[in-house]
């Protein structure tokens, strides 16, 4: 089936990167929100968006470092070619709508990305208030990061036209695009959705059964944890953990780095989830409370200007 | 205390790069070997090596991905310096001297390297062949990558000045050098092996406590163990999980090009010590099948030319 509109459903974080990068690749983009103040919140993001995409064009005139795969399809892109695709960024932004109706924004939709809060009372609630206005033909995609789609695809009416669509943050840069659908997502739909993640400029990884996590976090999260553990058991310290795995696996960053990146607050988020926290004098409980300590100093990660390291 | 005379006990892979490392940093060394036959298998490993690290400063010259961190101090190292280094390797080389009388090689020793078999009664046997010949001021480093030296100490008669020294495969190149001490391991005894390594050109390691795997595997088993587990379990192919992990992180490798580096007969030794490998229907089991299937294929990894990719 052939994609041309495209809805987001949320405003934030995620949802403003994927609504813009579809609408840069050429897509019909329509955002709803929830309310008027959501929709306030949202335009500011976008705004700020316009800018990062339009500085990052600007900059890969001169510097090769700037290049971002979801920008553009080369490195070498020549400056004439960059400034049409700016162009195209200021077109792009000024293309999305923004709705608060659900009928107005669904009723032509033919892919769905579904960006809403991680809460499942909500994801039911939003499904079920727009299964009976979409076209019969959508497909809708959850961006989910923590539930699976299984947990969700009853809501939809439409399981064999559902599935999930993982974005990294900053997609333009960090171009991945995780797909998964469940037992019941049609080959077909699967299909669509991964020529779609290439169609905007992501490099699709195609998951085949659900795994919590996905790939990425499947692998990530035991590896933080290992490295934490030998923090929050005093083996060595931030930067020698670091070093050891740099050098010994040629990586650009070690696993703190890493976690100054995600942030502090997930990485207790998931180890706090952990049975093992709750027990009194485990490892798990150790690097809870190692992390908690440095959240509560408002350390937490790359974006406060210190988490491990200072910024 | 001051190091000079090195004496490198077993002349295996590590053995034989630890003795040739040491002596092209200056250093006077001795290799220790049980019998003239395990002599006459080391020397062709020191002449290989020694064909290695002059093909390398070679390559130096003219090509700066050619530079080995423990060769030459910097990239840039000129032409001129680069024939000197050369001409040292030839010197230390031809320097080393290998004896099967353990009261020839050990009754002058500063610092001993201990590189012979994994097997504890034979460490035990060979610390217990050697203590009384050792100098009093001698110190003990095991390489073992999977006995703990506390389980060692007391085989030695001085466990104050016994701790472990922990290379990784390629040391002139992948130069990093983990220091891990016992409870009963001497602040002394511990700073002298971080000054030799960083003498040898190595990058010490400092671990502040004993830890099984030390720090680069204790992050690298739970690593890989994820990433088959995403094999096994059939989530997605080699190339798609590799490429997950090197796209959201930026590493170099994925885990299966790093499988392919380790050896897959390694990963199959882990993987297979593992309880939960008994358990039928298990993650573990399952991984355990899938390394073993390729094992006997005589795809183990990189060296045969093929594991879970061809070279």
């Amino acid at each position: 089936m052939e994609i041309k509109n495209v809805v987001v459903a949320g405003g934030g974080v995620l949802g403003s990167q994927i609504a813009l990068q579809s609408a840069y690749k050429g897509f019909n983009v329509s955002v709803w929100l929830r309310s008027e103040a959501s929709a306030e919140r949202a335009r500011p993001k976008l705004e700020r968006l316009r800018g990062i995409y339009k500085q990052t064009l600007q900059a890969m005139k001169t510097n090769p470092a700037a290049y971002c795969r979801g920008l553009a399809d080369s490195p070498d892109t020549p400056t004439e070619q960059l400034d049409a695709l700016i162009a195209k960024v200021d077109a792009a932004a000024d293309s999305i709508r923004f709705f608060t109706s659900e009928q107005e924004a669904f009723s032509a939709a033919d892919l769905v990305v579904e960006a809403i809060a991680e809460v499942i009372g909500e994801k039911e609630a939003f499904y079920g208030s727009i299964r009976d206005l979409l076209p019969q033909r959508a497909i809708l995609c959850t961006n989910s990061s923590t539930l699976l789609p299984s947990a969700m695809m009853e809501f939809t009416g439409r399981p064999d036209r559902f599935l999930a669509l993982h974005f990294a943050n900053n997609i333009w840069k960090n171009n991945t695009a995780e797909v998964m659908g469940t037992a019941k997502t049609s080959a077909e739909s699967y299909q669509a959705v991964v020529d779609f993640a290439r169609a905007i400029g992501m490099i699709p990884l195609e998951l085949k059964k659900e795994q919590p996590g996905y790939l990425l976090n499947s692998m990530l999260v035991p590896f933080l944890n290992a490295a934490e553990a030998l923090l929050a058991n005093d083996v060595a310290d931030v930067e020698t953990i670091d070093k050891a795995w740099m050098l010994g696996t040629g990586a650009p960053l070690g696993p703190f780095r890493i976690l100054d990146i995600v942030g502090l607050a997930t990485a207790y988020n998931i180890v706090a989830a952990s049975p093992a926290a709750q027990e009194p004098g485990s490892t798990a409980q150790r690097i809870a409370a190692l992390l908690k300590a440095k959240i509560d100093e408002g350390k937490t990660g790359i974006n406060a200007g210190e988490g491990f390291y200072r910024y």
